[in-house]
């Protein structure tokens, strides 16, 4: 029997397309891992009639989170709705009015001017909890609930720091222990594949000699990498090892993940080593973006010696080492002008791999010959290995960018496995 | 009379949290320009029943708008459940069955292996029209549809690149203008704020002596930065400028936008002069972030003169021109190491401006003295000007390293105008 699960996120923040939602997909995954399928995730605005419109419609399900509206302003709403959704009137708990009253009234410390009065009217707004629902102490100011009934419904507060402790502590009250045992535990599983089109991964799903009825499978491209995600019944493992050995049969090496780690994990993990490889970069089109994802890892700075960003001609003469009459000679865009910069970097940095980027991210600067989203790179070393690419990249200038270093971070991948193997033989 | 619509966002991947909703937000800001209120937006899988019970659950409101479902696989129902949740039978369009297999032969070339059967299948298959619909020509190669009734129903294709124009085509077909004929037109303003706790301007709203009643304001915190966003009808200009007024009075120069315009926008019409000034980094915990960011723009190239990554102490001495007794003396971490890469960036790239990014990121290597989150900035020029700060930033490693691209960005405009203001004196 599926237990199914529905989101309501509060805020016209939100709804207005302001900040994102990044509640709905951490829940999500959190309702996956716990065997719980989610059916639906509705965005609504801080409008009273709008928000029990959205309950009605998800009473059908076996579980209700909400998300936000539980600040002390007017404009929070959400237990007062949830209350009157659950037939559970509001009640003044004074023990937790004191508790609310304590948080703010320390951080009040931090801004001067807040009024005594206001904070004491947001705190007693704060402590009305429906009959009978166990409160979440606040992780921020905002107390969550626990609002027991058919369904039942979990109200959390918006900030995701302070959501995601408060379902932690949800999970250990009984109504949520209760459905979680209904609910069994699916596995979940991630394949990640570069070089690989969507509609090849189409075809191969249409036509695998595997039984998938058992596998809700998820495909979808990131990035320009494909990704395969897919949960099953425990029982159903073994139809999905036949469908992981069926990929793997058809894209060989393109595989390059079956255990969900990401692109940045692995080559961050191979420049680990032991033995650990030292790298830098020379980027002119992506402007500083390789180097910032190469450092975005805690503990990069063990192999990311650094870089530089020649956008100009002159820049990549003088500050990469690039011969201006190679330049003159093939053009700043060119396999060679890559090399030079990834030579460069490495001899500048004394880094055993150096990367070069150079390319015409757009909108302007593309000629016939030179087509925006033509972008040279080239990973030099480890040692005397040299990997070139020379990609031709749809999309806009953002996109372009943004692909080139994950074209780049696959190119580092092989050439340190390849690094690897020298080393070892 | 408030005109309403409700976004229906189809797809296993979107509500997963796989990928995230981009069509939401936009879809959102699009209606908000058209004066319609958008009541909800709904996330479904790839359910059938899932997706009808959506329908039926906005079936109250003017106007519905579903993204996704349109692809030629099994999985993808959306022509399907709308066509049966107006009442309108599917019928094909062999003209347009011809239009989509002209185009899927067209991109054929490019895969291998894609089969002759398969695509006829699936052009048909996407050429099955709800009677008495419009049909949106397809921009990838998916059509769209504008299905009339009550409500009427756009029915949009998921990728955010052909669901943009599509939804501009639906504009002008006849169930659309009449919508937005009702509904009129608000007007959206939008102030950006820099250095002023959300709590703040809480509580300028609170006792702001404006009437408020016919401004629907929205405030968030992004990057460090409050937006204020503000809809309301033509009628209420006075009402927004007696607020805009306001909070120009309490914040003064800390608004630095009023007509929505980001401080990249800002920053990059200032350094774009004329006369253009030119600018050069040299950072170690933002890692190429600082630089990406200056790059961002299309025609950066005109005043992004180049970057260095310097991580080690070493790269800042080599790279960056700063003096090693000075790093030993202060640290590396120290408002002087800052400014002697800003300086440093500047020379070398002969820039007028430069720009010094030295801190901790985390999570690792702070201390008592210098915690994680604290960075040293300073843009030094152009002429002998100079702007320090030591910043003390919350956060994550992600969230530390964005706040300082941030911080710098404003730092450079207020250089940039007090540098135009010395310029013309």
């Amino acid at each position: 029997v599926t237990v199914r699960a529905g989101i309501v996120v509060t805020g016209t923040e939100v709804l207005s397309g302001i900040i994102r939602d990044e509640n709905g997909p951490w829940l999500s995954e959190q309702l996956r891992g716990l065997g719980i399928e989610l059916a639906d995730v509705v965005v609504v605005g801080d409008r009273p009639d709008d928000l029990r419109a959205a309950l009605d419609f998800l009473a059908d399900l076996d579980l209700i989170i909400t998300s936000g509206g539980l600040g002390p302003t007017a404009d929070d709403l959400t237990a007062e709705i949830v209350a009157d959704f659950a037939g559970r009137p509001l009640g003044l708990d004074p023990a937790l009015e004191q508790r609310v009253l304590a948080i703010v009234s320390r951080l009040r410390t931090r801004f001067r001017d807040s009024s005594e009065e206001g904070m004491r009217a947001g705190a007693r707004k704060q402590a009305l909890v429906p009959e009978g629902a166990i409160v979440l102490e606040p992780v921020g100011t905002a107390p969550g609930l626990v609002v027991p009934g058919s369904p039942p419904v979990v109200v959390l507060p918006g900030p995701p720091g302070e959501l995601r402790p408060m379902w932690e502590t949800a999970l250990a009250t009984p109504p949520l222990r209760e459905i979680s045992s209904r609910a069994g535990t699916l596995e979940q599983r991630i394949m990640r594949i570069a070089g690989v089109p969507e509609s090849e991964l189409a075809r191969l799903l249409r036509d695998v000699d595997v039984p998938l009825d058992r596998l809700e499978i998820t495909t979808c491209l990131r990035r320009g990498e494909l990704e395969i995600a897919t949960v099953f019944d425990p029982a159903a493992a073994d139809d999905y090892s036949a469908l992981e050995a069926a990929v793997v049969d058809r894209f060989g090496e393109r595989v390059f993940s079956r255990d969900g780690a990401t692109i940045d994990e692995i080559v961050a993990s191979l420049l680990l080593g032991p033995p650990v490889y030292t790298v830098a970069v020379a980027e002119s089109c992506t402007g500083g973006l390789m180097a910032g994802r190469l450092t975005d890892r805690a503990g990069s700075s063990a192999y990311v010696l650094g870089g530089v960003v020649v956008y100009s001609n002159e820049a990549k003469v003088a500050h990469a080492g690039v011969d201006p009459d190679l330049i003159a000679r093939v053009g700043a865009v060119s396999p060679e002008v890559a090399f030079a910069l990834a030579s460069g970097a490495a001899a500048r940095f004394s880094a055993a791999i150096g990367i070069g980027i150079t390319g015409i991210a757009g909108p302007g600067g593309g000629t016939p010959e030179k087509p925006v989203g033509m972008v040279c790179v080239c990973v030099a070393g480890p040692g005397d290995a040299r990997i070139d690419r020379t990609l031709q990249l749809p999309g806009d200038r953002a996109t372009v960018r943004d692909r080139t270093t994950t074209a780049v971070m696959h190119l580092l991948r092989r050439a340190l496995l390849a690094g690897g193997t020298a080393a070892a033989a």
